[in-house]
């Protein structure tokens, strides 16, 4: 791995949790696998008035308590590339970062090439780049330079366009780093390998032998100390909007002409630019929202949604979501696609489904449909592997036909140390690699998409919303959306909750 | 599973080692299962003059010695229904064999359903059914009558048409039953339900998608005591003529309207049809011969092939073949076909090995062609089940591929017994199930297609018989075969000898 040109990392947002527990910890892994480049400088940035000291003494304690990489013998020297300059936003504040980043250049020999990393609230994505640019820090005479925008970007389509034309005045696309992923690069590469490097998948990737696609994040977990956050996004905004169609664009991609980011980001795109527009008046018949409720799980009381800290008692937010959609192009024509996700389900997971058709002449007794269907899953977390289901003959007399797991693990291929989310995150804006950053097309294109939804649900009262006991698959209302009727969707595992109480909320 | 009718099974050449190792005990164990009919009875013949009674003593031996079923406590039943018959193919025992047989039905109340099980030499394939049809004891007016032939049928096409045709004259072809088969019924079965039950294999299973096809049936064991049979048999006429060309029947067949014997059968019949003929000039580039030649394995001096006991000292007898070869038909066009075979090879295995077209594009570093070509192996024998390789991106940095196994082993479905090959050809063959039993066409269409390849190294001296160290994979330059520089055989496992000693003998 090559290490990034010198440079100075500024992070605003340095107070909070994110630079605390993600940022800091991951840029001193970098540290200690010796992938920062040999003059570096991390100047944090926030309201609170820290002196560098006081920041390095925060910053020690935070790698000791989150740091991932397990020789902490490397902190003091670490903690010497680390600056802080206080920042509220004002002409005199960023007047003063200005001076503080020159006189850390010069005093270190770090050329202009700077990273901007946001950490902060959304609403100062557009304001902090705008103050950057009025005192010319968004200028490459020097070198280059990038902001790193956490997500979301915008609350909607609109709320995106206007963040994206105010970043447009000062800022060109390539300088903007819009993080949309979860996954870490490893995994969105991995899913790239599995699809364009076995002769035997690509000709089965289409409409001819695929039923319908499947794709599942589940969280086990309920919205904990986000309520408040949570209350104003909701499952759809929270992981559909960003995650689950990135995922998707993976899955229903064309074979990109090589593996360069950018190369990679034109096709996803492609599929977002095909995905089939949701009438708003559609939404009831092929989206499901739902809400978890209070149950036991394990003999455990389990709050429901509604009694979260910092959630309304009436709260109409949705933590569960089920989508039915098509993508109109020639390779998916008419092969429903199906997107599921939300909080407090029995398990925490994240796969690919992908459902064969079954074989177009059954010679063989079976009991229904697609007992015998083929079914490639492909798991990103946990346990990143591939299961292939296929049909054996029931040992004994007969020709009967049943389903068995051909199964690999990920991790059986490896002891090497896989790099965080953050880490790779952190280390490809260093190095102008994109993969894990959306471009603003992208974004809009999947915004979008789901207005029509954020919209009937806003709109129309009479679209339902479900309630589902904690611990449960969600809203079994959900099963309707697949078509076939024999057919749900993939369980993982059973309901973790006996309280079966679904109903309209 | 249901009761065979009511009948009689008639065993010629009950005196042998066939009859006491595999025949009388499958045939127990089908009692004890409580798969033969209600009224039953087992007649032994041969030239030694037995009485019912020493005929019954022996067999309880036998049974003891070699029975596979572990319940032996019903041995003494069993041999209530045994009797036997001594017979010299004159005219006098045959008269003799019906009257014993005659009083058998009658005393037992047995209609005329009659098997006439050949467990003989050669020689009396055609003598035995002519005598029986002299006395009638073919006449179906009273019942069925079968007669089931051990391989191998016929030494070449010219034997096995003259064999054909006398039996021809007297038995009709539904009434022979001309074993061909060391595949368990279960394998049979298993290969046609993994094509034919999972639709992500079919629409591969063709030149558009497979490089080659590769088989593979290796024997670690030399010729043991059965030299003296093997000098004038070979690896071509006692592995290839029926059982490996049957393995590339049911590989290569297309889908059958049924699972009924005579729909499978005429689709391995039309694989056969579709062979290439090999010229008789061409022998020397698209076959290669080979004998095991002493070596040391695991420290253990071994014998090579001419110091076997009744090898002639000079012999040129093959126990070693690797054949390439096409079938001309719409799915098969171009692709070349591979089948190998030997003893004293490293191990004991029979496999498929369908290898896939790389990708059109290679997108990811790769070392070499087909660094990532998909295989799907088919385990015949030992540990039935299924191999898939596929590639996966190697853990770290880059994106390099390298192949992994996704695994299957059929033992892992059940626990329940599968029956031995013997058991279930003698239940089939008292049942009427031919999918193990070779039509006359299968046979004659398996000689023609051998016939250049016997009469070139018979008659063409300068094609080389290749010396190879027993416990190694066979002569190197057969790996010459396959077109493909950078690519062999498959290799399940290393050789077991370091004597590195290849030659031509």
């Amino acid at each position: 791995m090559n290490k990034p040109d010198d440079h100075m990392f500024v992070i605003f947002g340095a107070s909070g949790d994110l630079t605390k527990r993600k940022l800091v910890p991951s840029i001193y892994s970098l540290f200690v696998l010796d992938l920062l480049p040999k003059k570096f400088a991390l100047l944090g940035a926030a309201r609170s008035e820290y002196s560098d000291d006081e920041f390095r003494s925060n910053m020690k304690d935070a790698i000791n308590e989150f740091g991932e990489h397990e020789d902490k013998s490397r902190i003091d020297d670490f903690l010497n590339l680390l600056y802080y300059q206080p920042y509220d936003s004002s002409e005199d504040s960023i007047n003063k970062l200005k001076k503080k980043l020159d006189d850390l250049r010069k005093g270190n020999s770090i050329s202009g090439n700077t990273v901007y990393y946001l950490s902060t609230p959304p609403s100062l994505y557009s304001t902090i780049p705008q103050s950057l640019a009025s005192v010319d820090l968004n200028k490459e005479e020097d070198g280059w330079k990038k902001v790193v925008i956490e997500k979301p970007f915008g609350y909607d389509l609109e709320s995106a366009q206007e963040l994206n034309s105010k970043l447009m005045k000062d800022w060109h696309e390539d300088q903007i780093y819009r993080i949309d992923h979860y996954l870490g690069k490893e995994t969105v590469q991995n899913l790239l390998v599995t699809r364009f490097s076995n002769g035997i998948f690509e000709p089965l990737w289409n409409r001819n032998f695929i039923h319908h696609v499947e794709v599942t994040s589940a969280e086990s977990i309920g919205v904990e100390e986000r309520g408040g956050y949570y209350e104003s996004s909701g499952a759809l905004r929270d992981m559909v909007q960003n995650h689950l169609l990135q995922v998707i664009g993976l899955t229903a991609m064309e074979p990109p002409s090589s593996v360069e980011p950018a190369a990679i980001r034109n096709e996803i795109l492609k599929v977002f630019q095909s995905l089939r527009p949701i009438k708003e008046e559609d939404v009831k018949n092929c989206v499901i929202r739902g809400q978890y409720l209070s149950s036991t799980i394990k003999g455990e009381k389990v709050k429901g949604y509604r009694e979260e800290k910092g959630v309304d008692p009436d709260s109409s937010t949705e933590t569960y979501a089920a989508i039915k959609f098509y993508i109109d192009n020639w390779r998916w024509g008419g092969v429903p696609f199906y997107i599921r996700t939300g909080k407090r389900l029995p398990t925490r997971v994240t796969e690919v489904v992908i459902h064969f058709r079954p074989t177009p002449h059954f010679l063989f007794q079976q009991e229904d449909f697609c007992n015998t269907c083929n079914q490639l899953v492909i798991r990103i977390q946990p346990d990143e592997g591939v299961l292939l289901k296929i049909g054996m003959k029931t040992p004994g007399a007969g020709f009967d036909v049943q389903n068995v797991n051909m199964d690999f693990h990920y991790s059986d291929l490896s002891e090497q140390r896989i790099p965080s989310a953050y880490e790779r995150l952190i280390y490809d804006a260093m190095n102008g690699d994109t993969t894990l950053y959306a471009r603003s097309e992208e974004v809009m294109e999947a915004w979008k998409f789901l207005m029509p939804i954020l919209n009937a649900w806003k709109n129309d009262s009479s679209i339902p919303l479900y309630g589902f006991p904690a611990g449960t698959w969600g809203p079994e209302k959900a099963d309707s959306l697949i078509e076939e009727p024999e057919m749900t969707w993939r369980y993982p595992c059973k309901n973790l909750s006996d309280d079966g109480i679904y109903c309209e909320l």
